[in-house]
């Protein structure tokens, strides 16, 4: 009972691996679609977040088999429940980076992203992969040095999001609406989605170590 | 034992109504405060997002113990995974209620929406109402047709925030870029409220009917 238990827990975790590394797929190809105007990027990314709903929903229902059928208690039945909320989170991050390829398409031929916001996004960019990287790294090694640099990026993701309303509010913005728009909608998906590799890396955080603190602290 | 179980189970489902009367009374304050530049309003929804929080922390908890001690199956563990999954929907809509609030506050003594979409943002912000009520309603009563409401006036709220965009890029829009992140940041707000209330409703539709699909078609 106990080894079944144990294979398809191994399983639940290998899914989510499978999961976030689409995710980082996913949000490599979005920012390079939205920087290079890339379409047929971004086409596949609208595409491929499909697959990365119904690993969601595939996951689920083994965690909700695995509940049934093995009636896990005390840690077990929290690692259980937390790849249940990891998942979710997962799918969101796909979901964003569906948003920043969706606003890639509908501006094509042209760049979403005025000149003057072009470094930052770039650096906003790197920093969602490498979020997304550690993410995957922290799912697969549950290396807690990879969650704090989870925890840097974020911060990082949120002082150049600050930069963007710097730029649109500091008074030389000469941007048209749509560009506005665009760059406030561009800048939210980037801030969300290191909020939720946090959400991700604080579960795994506390699963390891048992402190709760880390995995409710008020962001 | 079964006597237990749904006992525990109605307290689950009472503290799930409990966040949601919170959620409607944070939309329609923050809606309030928004639209009539109520400062204090603000503040006070601001304040009681933690409160939310913290329900669903505690309802969260709640439900790991039932897992635990009455190991579920079936539909009684379908159950208690998508109260699971409604209380994180529920604390993210407090959230968005919150995110309404802070823009009234941050652009306090000024109205943060143009007289040109004073309009829209009025609607939007009765639609949102609705739909808070209507979640309510169906978290209390599992009363379909007020699920088909919600799902009718999360398509008022898309055709909405697609209003707002009419406005911004209209070529008329004559708003300052703050007024322009401001309209963009909150009609997607809005526009996200629909889509989390719809979230719950088909979770609602799907232990009432079984009827899958409903709970997992694509948005």
């Amino acid at each position: 009972m106990r080894e079944i238990f144990e294979a398809e827990l191994k399983q639940i975790g290998d899914d989510l691996v499978a999961m976030s590394r689409r995710v980082e797929h996913a949000i490599g190809a979005a920012g390079e679609a939205l920087l290079r105007q890339d379409l047929a990027l971004a086409e596949s990314v609208i595409a491929d977040d499909l697959a990365i709903d119904a690993l969601e929903r595939d996951l689920d229902e083994r965690c909700v088999l695995l509940l049934a059928q093995q009636q896990p208690v005390a840690t077990d039945l929290r690692v259980v429940v937390s790849a249940l909320r990891m998942s979710a989170t997962l799918e969101r991050m796909g979901d964003l980076a569906r948003h920043v390829a969706q606003v890639a398409r509908a501006r094509y031929p042209h760049p979403a992203i005025d000149p003057a916001l072009t470094g930052v996004f770039t650096e906003m960019n790197d920093a969602a992969r490498r979020v997304a990287q550690r993410t995957t790294q922290v799912l697969t090694s549950h290396d807690l040095t990879e969650a704090e640099g989870i925890e840097r990026d974020d911060d990082l993701l949120d002082s150049l999001h600050e930069e963007t309303f710097r730029v649109l509010l500091g008074g030389t913005w000469t941007g048209t609406p749509q560009q506005t728009v665009d760059v406030t909608l561009l800048g939210r998906y980037y801030e969300r989605f290191g909020d939720h590799a946090v959400s991700v890396a604080r579960r795994i955080v506390f699963l390891v170590t048992g402190d709760f603190a880390s995995e409710t602290r008020t962001r």
